[in-house]
């Protein structure tokens, strides 16, 4: 349950005051942020409270999470020149509070902890964007004009992402998800083209670690295969795609991650159930599912109605693995 | 092509002034505003310049479009006695100004008018969240948490739109486009439940009056199925489905309308021309293809692109339809 912290007045305490950086720079903050949710709900895994563009705020390239907005970048990247604004990740000067976070919550938590990076293609869509968009005009206008600049963006953001996961794994990290949250804006040519060797550069160096790799994208009915031909172990699905749709598009090593609609859990215990129950029941049995959200949890959540579901997924299956955490 | 007019600067020059609703209202305008880009790209048929919320703005349900920002309800929809503020619609009196566009265009035009109507679900979701929203968390709320509620106010919203599309027909509308444009954010089961018997209804009203019928949504992966069986002759696809994957989710009788990225048309002439043979070649010459963006114009589209584009599909095939309109 991505996000999970969002909807829990013990984070927004803790959130009061400072921005997402300053939370994420700070282990203390993050560690009992990613803690509280695990903490509260009784989930089987917790994903470090972290964000898709800690690496480049990192390396300096001046991007901020505006609350209420996103990502924001005074100058987005335009041309061959801002390539420079793209160093190499060094973790443990750029990002050590990554690595001592991740090292806190290993020694803390009695359940596996995964780590966090966003993709290539995601990652760039906000430094080309320059803010959410809803359209990626100008990312898609660079790719099919610039096709070069494209890939060359796209490789330094893979090589970021990968000196991260490595770091957090060789601080103890025991899986990572990749977030490529809005490839679904992409069609599955362009998705081939222009992000699948890049996240295919992430997952195959993750996979190289030893530790199983998700892979997560909202929108992405018509993606799915292509997220496990990238090098997923597990592939994210969200709620608009049933799970025995989604094991059709798959191979048979490939779990699935998913995908209760966030919405319906605003409605209540009642309805959240009874649509957890066809999660379950679209999942037939399937050894290969971690139940999940279809997308991070909304801020307007009652949190008890998240305690209720973790218990009852485990109470129909004693083996049923949920993952829960707050980034 | 949707929403054409946007990248039109004389389009720009008559809405420099006034609201949207403004230049609906004024038949002189609205007139105009559609025959702009026909007359402009030389598409094969126009689509009537309107708003999903026109009857309901009609009959002073108290909604508004901002312009940034689209529709906007001062009091949204939030229970039973907001029922009351959804009369039926008179279309000779509630929008006349429709039907007089709606005559005045036949007369000029050389090509079909499209009349157009929201469905169900999307004007729904603008009534119940107030505003646009990127979850539906109070719509899905609602429909899970008062079902009857919900299908009342659907019920009443599908009146409206068969009135309205009734009057348009009645002027000389020879097709019509149903748009449920957020129906993506429903999975299959809750489509099927809450969205599907209200645009069928509507979809079943059209046909009766012997026109045919076309219906659009984005995010439909999963719903092209769902939406061919609540009543379409026309299938609207966005560009995230390829047409041949598209044409194996709708029956034979159905045809395909798509499916260009209009992100595309910002990278220029040379990569939009690439796209748009791709969606031939995913066609395949099957003769149910209408040819058009698989959404509305971005408003900083080059509208020179656009001109060159249904040149080049003319020319690739004498017989393609392009559907191309300012609505």
């Amino acid at each position: 349950m991505r996000q999970a912290g969002r909807s829990l007045p013990e984070y927004r305490a803790l959130r009061a005051t400072g921005t997402i950086n300053d939370a994420i720079g700070n282990p203390d903050l993050a560690t009992e942020i990613t803690l509280q949710p695990v903490r509260r709900h009784g989930v089987d895994a917790a994903i470090l409270f972290s964000d898709i563009m800690t690496p480049v705020h990192a390396i300096g390239f001046g991007v901020d999470i505006v609350a209420g907005v996103g990502p924001v970048a005074e100058r987005p990247f335009a041309s061959a020149t801002d390539l420079e604004r793209l160093r190499p990740l060094e973790p443990e000067t750029d990002t050590p509070y990554v690595i001592e976070t991740v090292r806190r919550l290993v020694a803390e938590l009695d359940v596996p902890l995964i780590g966090f990076a966003g993709a290539p293609f995601t990652v760039a869509s906000y430094l080309v964007e320059g803010q959410p968009s809803r359209t990626y005009g100008r990312t898609k206008a660079l790719m099919f004009t610039d096709e070069q600049l494209w890939h060359a963006l796209a490789d330094r953001l893979a090589d970021l992402a990968i000196a991260s996961l490595t770091s957090q794994v060789a601080a103890g990290a025991a899986a990572v998800q990749l977030f490529d949250s809005w490839a679904g804006a992409l069609d599955p040519a362009q998705y081939r083209r222009f992000a699948q060797p890049h996240s295919r550069k992430v997952l195959t160096a993750a996979r190289a670690l030893g530790v199983p790799t998700i892979h997560f994208g909202i929108g992405t009915a018509e993606l799915l295969g292509d997220f496990a031909d990238a090098g997923a172990d597990v592939v994210g699905v969200d709620w608009r795609t049933p799970l025995d749709r989604a094991r059709t598009r798959v191979p048979a090593r490939c779990a699935l991650q998913g995908n209760l609609d966030p919405a319906i859990v605003l409605a209540g215990w009642d309805a959240t159930r009874h649509a957890a129950a066809d999660v379950l029941a679209s999942n037939a049995g399937h050894p290969g599912h971690v139940f999940n959200l279809g997308h991070g949890v909304l801020p307007e959540t009652d949190p008890g109605v998240l305690t209720e579901l973790v218990g009852w997924v485990h109470d129909q299956d004693p083996h049923a693995a949920t993952n829960g955490a707050t980034s």
